[in-house]
């Protein structure tokens, strides 16, 4: 065997990810020559604070607090952008492969922000870029879209893709915690950032749900086109509800095709049949569930954060970026269109429904409300009126499930019920994915 | 952008998955030359029989029963070998890396059985050589391994690689089947074969392992130094109480690294948790829990047979030796040691267990039994002595579950207590995995 090629990154960022890559780089170290044939070793590394003590070593003179030294060095191979943000990473990462430098990043907002514009940049410079971390840490998930399953059309995918928000809704479910309480708890345990605000709220699982659509259907859909509706308001009774019912609650991003090339991404907390296999994915731990048009329902699972987890994804790209370096091989494309796509609105995207009311605990009620769904053409899949656990007096609460129909008909219907006068609170509404 | 570079594949056998590749080819066509920027097309296909009517159409100019004219045909970029066995099969492969010509297989009986001399002909050759849809149909395992898991020490895989065999023992656990009846119900349905015997008695999920094994050490285990066990005598009482004490019984494929470099690599029907997700893995599916020391816990589920799905596979890799050829890549090493492994005896395996008894029903016997479990040092988890549904006088079940031990320790000490004039019958013992 000849000699194994040397391959330096330059890296962008040591905190907790890239400080895990050059942990995780040296302890393999023996078996990743062997596996690539290359020596993939640390070069250059920027910093923001020169003085902060690390957790990894690297020598002071491959430190900087300059991130166009290493692009200016010869010796960088490959450039790992981990410092996050959308400017000075956009910037960053434009001139690296302005450079010719090929890069790995870990940064989904990035790419959900502004990848149309590096990836056209990418394409026109013929230089790769790699993205595994941004998407689901620690699982394959852009190896599985982009190659295992390049002979089908995407379905479908429904994805687990946040861990905090997963984490609280199985707490809730498994230790009828609270809403609050189970959030604590994730921030108490380290799976929640000091502001989670982004993994509530849905967006980090959005920046996701984009770039998968873009992968599999060619084209961005924008931010701002897209529903994403965070956990925050989730009662435990529905917690409950869905659990008798056979579902389980889950936050998740969702990417189809639509009718006229447009694409439907969005966000939501949603029912999923225990008799799924993605119903079964609890606590920090995410999965996506791709259904390819050959290949058929396929699954995806493990640590969506994480040091180590998601380290393991950039390392695998730094592995591929060495392959493509020794074959020269240049932008290795797939569908890659640079152009924004048209986003199915929500009021035309369908599902099944889960929804609760509180209403008046009279005679003729259950009347009203099933009348104005028929009129509205909505059809029901199941009725209950349970027995309350804690009654209250004059209230009677109704569950119901309803059949596919437009988002936009049951969010109408659900205000003409809301304004009954039998109606007492808010109607709640889920939607019952029917994976 | 310039014109696609053609690709002409030789297809050797158009059995169920040959049909499928020709198929899916046809119907994806445009979608794989827009994503792999090679327009891939299918050349000379070898059958048995010239006459045969068949689901997919190829001109009867492209029909040959005659292997060597894939490999003469100037044209042939990539051989697909879909004929099974390993003599006929065997030959051609290696003529095929002779020759030059990227192989595609879909054989695991091949690989496991004849691997260690067709990877070292290929990396002689300088030729590459593909397998996904070889291992677990339409589950990109061996890209998860090889690529996505690259950096990754892999501490174990505990698979669920045969569909027929799942089936079964999920229909006899959903459905209270016999063993007998859901075995019919497979057959009636398609998915077991007309001869069902490797399914059933675990040797095709042995191959499977085989292969994974190598994949993940570098070193080749014999089929004859592995433990391998089916589900033919899997009694509906044990599915039972596997349920009531919180696991599933599912057949699995067994890979972990053993001492001084040895490989442990089984195949045996056992108790797996439910709190975990691949006992949640039902009917044909197929899935691989893979533990890698960087990446931690990961699962990858879908198909694990079928003519779409696997050819999905097959077509994937099909797009990665395009890919190959267009770089002049040539060999794709991956811990290419052509050496056999060690395999770590079963009596030095270890796990925890589960024990039913029948044994007489009278004072004392618990103790007897428990006494001697004491004096061979294997600590007990639980014990239950149900009361039974059937009750039959004279006898009593005893169910326990075991520490972690040696599987010699506890198959001894099992003999020792059938020799107990107590013991009615030969105790049964399923492993506990500690996934």
């Amino acid at each position: 065997m000849s000699s194994p090629r040397k391959i330096r990154i330059g890296l962008a960022g040591l905190g907790n990810v890239g400080a895990g890559v050059v942990k995780n780089l040296q302890k393999n170290s023996a078996l990743l020559t062997t596996r690539t044939g290359a020596e993939i070793g640390v070069g250059k590394v920027c910093v923001r604070d020169l003085a902060k003590s690390r957790d990894v070593e690297v020598p002071a003179a491959q430190l900087t607090t300059n991130l166009q030294d290493l692009l200016t060095d010869p010796a960088t191979d490959i450039v790992v952008e981990l410092i996050g943000g959308t400017t000075i990473a956009y910037d960053f990462v434009a001139d690296a492969l302005r450079a010719g430098k090929p890069v790995v990043t870990g940064n989904k907002a990035l790419l959900a922000e502004r990848g149309i514009e590096l990836v056209a940049l990418a394409e026109k410079e013929n230089v790769p870029l790699y993205f595994e971390a941004a998407v689901a840490g620690g699982i394959p998930i852009i190896k599985a879209v982009k190659e295992a399953l390049v002979g089908n059309e995407i379905d479908s995918i429904y994805g687990i893709i946040n861990g905090t928000s997963n984490y609280i809704l199985t707490r809730m479910n498994d230790a009828d915690l609270s809403y609050d309480a189970a959030l604590k708890e994730a921030m108490d345990l380290g799976y929640a950032e000091a502001d989670p605000t982004l993994d509530i709220n849905g967006w980090d699982a959005a920046h996701k749900a984009i770039i998968l659509a873009w992968l599999s259907y060619g084209r961005w859909p924008k931010p701002e086109d897209i529903h994403v509706e965070g956990i925050e308001n989730i009662a435990p009774e529905d917690i409950a509800f869905a659990d008798r019912l056979g579902y389980a609650i889950k936050l998740v991003g969702v990417v189809k095709p639509g009718t006229d090339h447009r694409i439907e991404c969005r966000v939501n907390p949603a029912f999923l049949p225990k008799s799924h296999i993605l119903a079964h994915v609890n606590s920090v731990y995410n999965a996506l569930a791709v259904r390819g048009d050959v290949v058929g329902e396929t699954l995806y699972y493990g640590s969506g954060a994480g040091q180590d987890a998601t380290s393991s994804s950039v390392i695998a790209d730094i592995a591929d970026a060495a392959a493509n370096i020794a074959h020269d091989a240049g932008f290795e494309g797939f569908l890659p269109h640079g152009e924004h796509g048209v986003s199915v609105p929500l009021s035309e995207t369908t599902s099944s429904y889960y929804v609760r009311l509180a209403v008046d605990d009279r005679p003729g009620v259950i009347a009203e409300i099933t009348a104005l769904l028929a009129t509205n053409e909505i059809g029901i899949l199941s009725i209950v009126q349970p027995e309350p656990d804690q009654p209250k007096k004059g209230t009677a609460t109704l569950v119901l499930t309803l059949h596919d129909t437009n988002y936009g008909t049951i969010a109408s219907a659900l205000e003409k019920i809301e304004a009954l006068p039998c109606t007492q609170k808010k109607p709640v509404l889920y939607r019952i994915e029917s994976i």
